[in-house]
């Protein structure tokens, strides 16, 4: 059974990888998955979180913020400050993008400096998530060539490759207290890379973030509209690392090709003098 | 080799169900697991949200929020008002709990009503957001039956039993970069129900919700210290549905034994009058 | 003429206090009055706020929070978080649990110590207020026995006992401008302890905080649906000596059966080394 | 023994009310009690609250606010939106305001209308709430001429007139646990009409709220820094009866002495059409 | 053509200076311009704002904060802490103010200090902001006084004159796409000091700050009615200097009639004494 | 004397405008000028802000939001919802924007619905205002054609072309109390279009929005710096006014060479069916 847009079930929507979209970022990429499209940006600071001096915390961090930029779905969505409180999806996202950057930066390596990652939605059409954390480990990888040509850093605080994608069951909605597992026939279909249509009307949806030696760093399955067995967790599970070993492959052959920072050094903060 | 505590790999810590916590709720419970206790209270309310209205969605609603009470941890936590804003843990977990529900309750059987589920964190040691479902769903057979004896309901809006556990693997951090996979030996162990010092040294947390059917509702898995092999994912899987089928063996046995509400109907919002 | 629930005049509701609710407060009770049921918990902070600090205050502080739990009424409360603003009354009542517990407390012997007092109410049926008092004082006790064994304190910090309750003229609302005084008959009847069906149709409300060596730290009557003479608020001093007097005993003979604290000195926080 | 101002103990501070200081309310005074100033304006508002609305309460609603500008003290205080919440004690100190008005209000004669009423404390010098109680009835008392003059009510909505006095026990502070009442000597004086100096020091405070039939409408005596007994409450309670009629007085003649309202019947909104 | 409350197009409405209006800030003036009425305050404060120390600044501070008392308009207006945020148009004028103030201020000559500066108006008729910046320089002369008598400043940190005024294109708007240029005749008169009749209906509204020397500090004119042609925007700007240069006299001839402080040094917080 | 960056003192930097960058938006535009590069998105919503249904007007409304991303500066900006609360900065913008697009809206021809302007500044190098207002001109012009082919408008919505720049005297800021007037030399140039390097030291900066018709909508003249003369004044607005004509040809070459929408229809909401 094909699906609406003509793709296979385990078929990625095209990618497309513009850097340097945010300039004065010390490493940025726009990242396109199909129609959605996340800006992915890095910028540096100098010093740490004031719990980490507290808590005798030694090395760097990293820390992200997602957040749907109000024209990107076709109804025009509220900015959090207009709400008066952030998105509580948006806050949930953006520990999962915490986290998952985290896995794999050397923190000791990047010694007591924070990445601020942001992550903001210019379009929305499902897999916003995902393709923000695929993007912005370019933009990381920008951000990361540039401290170590600046001297800044001696050792690649960047330990290995990370990817991400969604999965799901699509189907109809099957009644209250029916499992997915229990609807047999083509509507049950395990597929990769929901769209927003597909999203919408899945009955399982599952994000998956992996390393570059193919080990998992988050696995979030929910099942709010139809439940689902363990052998339907297996097959999302495969069909999700196949991808993400598209997407690495995607992503070195688009870092091959990126020109160099328009403006290069100017974008890194200056190194505060010693303290005697 | 055996945990901290004396428990074996795949053993639970003792449960406890306390019912009728919180008199003026329609159902409540006191849930504890070893030294971590929940209370879970369930409200009805009479109508649905104002955005189902709009949208014409009929049948009823499912809502959770949880909280950590000031003095459920050892250093005592700033309420979410003081800070001015609700804590993104807190937030995160109360939409996993809000989900969970909504998958076992049959929204059209409850009719226009609201079920607003809270959960306050009495004493934190680990594990709190799988003892608020496992809880939590005691409280809402409790509020359900009150529905069903008074009349309001006639078919059980409660369609399935629900339960929830943690697993995780445990071991000392390996640098970054490195995976747990790589780390053989006894410090790797999958092991059920995680206190409080094994969580906050755990390589790999997944958390697990599951139906009476055996089925998934929700997987999420974090390798924030980590990452995982398709193959410890898969021990961490079935040790988590070991667990929850003694969980659903547990809740069957305490809700045998509850008294009858001490207030009984009194906790049910009056039925308006129907509109002519 | 007696009362909606039987009880004379001059009659409290049973009183019950449950130690240790909390096992993660340094001490902790739940308090019963009726079926108002308040948790009051005590934790200890070494330090104190920055103000005493800039001040150049010596000694320790006092600090009181109060809340009403979503589901300790019938009709379920928004929290405030929800809301966005602490509630205006709650906000009265955590200052008048502050003003009453440092009255009793030796703030020199404290030393630079915090209490941080929560009250929870999880139950409403009037009283909640001096309930909240009433059993502070037991958690205070219990977390101050804690300081004198752990030999953080020397002096006992808690120099007196405490009590509160509620007394009222209960009648039916006179008309706007005529005074309660002027209402005479069985209407006017001057009643201790008034749960919530009193308190809600009381002509005046009076709430009483006294030390255990019989005088008065807070008196506080309201007249909002009546005015009242000096002769009833006389009537209702005495009668609120009185209940006072009897909740001093009830309270020292709860806490000649309390049993040790399970978690014990786990609940005090370590003290830092001293600064050279 | 004097006052360090030369007072005698039963002394008032000079009062002042000046009329209309603010032209565009419908009533309003500039209260003056010694140094201490209160902006107190009254402005109507055709309907109610939405409350009284959905509650099918009937008649009309006073509600009061209560605000310390930032220049009122020697050092400034900043204003609660830039500090992001309502002051504790503001909050604490409008609610009495707002109660102590609808004590002598007549809301069945006032009809579907509000009334706001604002104190604004221009400069504090103790005594501010009830200064602004003080001077509020006047302003009420314009604001209802001018709802009588136009036809709006035909009743008088003020019913009753009001007014607020402070008294203390002036002493040092005794050591904790010692009691004002153990304090013989010219120390512990109970003086009429605190000001700053003294309130900062009183041992106890207590604001009394009086309607003109000489019955109280608040009581709220407060003994932080030592405890009272029942004959100091006595004593307390007679000065402020004795103060509260000289106020009444300087009411009265203070009111006859004002000129009519520079804009008259502008400063009351337009009386929305019948709903047919 | 005359307008409609009788003045000449080029005529200022009275002004009025009442000084020290609240005693406790350092320098403050009421200043009312026809009906309107704005009280400005400065209260000096030892210190300067953290941003200035961290990049090094040397020198003192003025900030300003501008606010409408709700009972400022004849429709009354919620508070800003009651909306939970501050007014878009308040946060406009008060960065106006604040610029203006510091471009007459010699903060070399002040020193560590910080002048707030408080705007609350009192009564709204149009023109409050530029009422605020002629008061506002008294207030601020008073207040450096203050500082030179005091000794704590040598040289007179107020460096020059300042004064403010509004003028308007005033018809009736014309549709939309049509300047008002284009409206020949009577309807487009530029007036001097637009009350609230005339500024509601005003085609272009410009605002006009000028020091002692003649020279402007802000210029803004807006047509969101309708657009200006650069004649029009001349004979705007004539009129304005011609108005201000007036507003000087008047600023000077009540500057020489005020009597002394009442409170005097009083109102000036204690210095510190020097960090060794 | 030429500039840091080579240009002519009355040389704007290179503009470009990259249509439907929010694909998901009515009309879009990526407008940069020199390194400052602005989003600028207009979404269409059916229905007015709900105080024109109250106060009874028709037609539609035009309303703007102006943010910067936090990368759009070199050392990164806390987002608003970090801070609680909205930029001041950014509210000022907001304002003048959406003044200046209403001044060239024919609201009527809109018909009633709402303009949703979003300005989001993605790299700022001086000048974001007037980027945001010629690059908004533009998205609304390609939003206006959707409205116009869609059948849903029957007028042109968008009346008159809008361009803005920004227009200063750049010298080093004389000391205070000296006026840039007094300052003679090649010091004080009157320059087109500030960078930021230049408008950091800018003596006067000022910001002029105009008409396809040359007439002015606003203009806003600042000298926080220094003062301004009158003919400082002059000269200013003949280069902005030279300024803003090149600025409307290269507004129409852009959009000549526009592709179509790659959404079209999509971006533009359902007509809701009229209410009987």
């Amino acid at each position: 059974m094909s699906r609406h847009d003509g793709r296979r079930a385990d078929q990625l929507r095209p990618f497309r990888f513009t850097p340097h979209i945010a300039p004065n970022a010390t490493g940025s990429v726009l990242a396109s998955c199909g129609r959605t499209q996340v800006i992915c940006a890095v910028t540096v600071q100098e010093g740490v979180p004031r719990w980490m001096k507290e808590q005798g915390v030694t090395g760097g961090w990293v820390t992200a913020e997602y957040s749907m930029l109000p024209y990107s779905t076709l109804e025009r969505k509220q900015r959090d400050i207009t709400k008066g409180r952030i998105d509580g999806r948006s806050q949930e996202i953006q520990r999962l993008i915490g986290r998952s950057l985290r896995a794999v930066v050397n923190l000791e390596a990047l010694g007591a400096r924070t990445l601020n990652v942001d992550c903001d939605v210019l379009a929305a059409d499902g897999g916003t998530r995902t393709t923000a954390i695929t993007g912005t480990w370019l933009a990381l990888r920008l951000a990361c060539n540039m401290l170590l040509e600046s001297g800044r850093c001696t050792v690649d605080p960047l330990a290995q490759q990370l990817g991400a994608i969604s999965v799901g069951v699509v189907s109809h909605a099957p009644p209250p207290g029916i499992s997915a597992a229990q609807q047999p026939g083509a509507g049950n279909q395990v597929v990769l890379d929901l769209d927003y249509v597909e999203d919408k009307d899945a009955a399982v949806d599952m994000n998956v973030v992996m390393n570059g030696a193919g080990e998992f760093i988050e696995v979030q399955a929910t099942g709010e509209e139809a439940t689902f067995s363990r052998s339907q967790l297996d097959a999302l599970l495969s069909r999700a690392e196949a991808g993400i070993r598209t997407i690495f492959e995607l992503q070195t052959a688009a870092l091959a090709a990126f020109p160099p920072h328009p403006q290069g050094m100017q974008s890194l903060p200056p190194v505060p003098p010693p303290r005697r």
